[in-house]
């Protein structure tokens, strides 16, 4: 195997060593936040750092660099206190992708991308029509992560949408059936397939296969 | 769609809501952590919250809960200062899963389960030799996340090991190359197909594919 040392990953040219680094923790999630703006001003854009952090309060966890591309999506959020959750789909990488352009706040990437907007339930902030699971979501709180000046943002799970084939009887998503993708570093698009799930480990006990996968 | 509303899923069954809330925020890394007390006893266990922090310097978190099958970890690490990081493969998913049992601190899952330890360069924590990709860490800094008394960990990537056919010329990790799984909801394993890279997105500039996929 090839080793690199903290020396030597400091001393990686910056492009080589994001996409290595970013890739080097296994794949991520695909998600489009939507938000809003007070003036109305619709934002989406791709984040790979959504991650489950508990199901009772139901809240979900995501990192947001403030300085860059994620600052409509801070203000916005900050300022409306609601956010949706989408599913990117393999259907529509590509435009997913496009949403990690540095817009300024005054365009909606709604408008340069072939996503489509959508209101439900009077939630104040856009989903994406075209996500198979899509979270609405209210700001909870954030934790500013001093080691390299990112926000922690926390946020509570109001409204879950989902296409009823894609659940299964003890509430698991296939997301293989959603067709969800996953992120590999920056810029590399996968999509799963379930290889098995398994019965709750406990200790000296056998591990067994579940068969219902939803079907 | 079907639509849950938070009242609705505060009222499911806890391990429905589980199994749901676990699934619904799309696909996770699926790592192995690795640690050792300051008595000698090793600890692996599986984990899906591991995701990118950044990478000048390249760092990633973590979710902890310590009043669970979390705690050894919590501990070792704590105690000894550093972890291991170890990619999840498609061929060891099952002795993967075991690790998540709830067995005391004086045993080792290594002892449970296939996997197997190994010590490289000197470092104290222990690696699980199955796996393709493999990080050695240092403990950075905690931020405990009051809204559901977790720890949100941060580590400072010290060591990366990788197998050569892996790592494209711009850096970036082909994980499909190195069979790395992902985690859908609690028990779910999938092994993710590359379906495309994509050049880095410019407002009102095509996107357009990168073909080195590390072949």
């Amino acid at each position: 195997m090839r080793h690199y040392t903290a020396e030597q990953i400091a001393e990686l040219p910056s492009k080589y060593r994001a996409h290595f680094i970013n890739s080097c923790t296994g794949f991520k999630s695909a998600n489009l936040l939507g938000s809003i703006s007070e003036d109305g001003i619709t934002n989406v854009a791709i984040f790979s750092s959504v991650t489950h952090l508990g199901s009772n309060p139901p809240l979900l966890g995501f990192i947001l660099r403030p300085t860059t591309v994620d600052r409509n999506t801070y203000e916005n959020l900050k300022k409306t206190g609601v956010f949706t959750v989408n599913h990117v789909n393999q259907n529509f990488i590509k435009e997913a992708h496009k949403t990690s352009a540095k817009y300024d706040g005054t365009v909606s990437e709604f408008d340069k991308t072939l996503l489509n907007e959508e209101y439900l339930d009077d939630f104040k902030a856009p989903y994406v029509q075209q996500s198979r699971i899509k979270l609405g979501c209210t700001f909870e709180n954030e934790y500013f992560i001093k080691e390299n000046d990112c926000h922690f943002i926390i946020g509570r799970i109001q409204h879950i949408y989902v296409d009823r084939e894609i659940q299964a009887e003890d509430g698991w998503l296939n997301l293989e059936r959603a067709q969800t993708v996953c992120i590999d570093g920056l810029d590399g698009y996968a999509l799963p397939q379930i290889l098995n799930r398994f019965t709750y480990a406990q200790p000296d006990q056998p591990v067994n296969s579940i068969k219902d996968l939803g079907s």
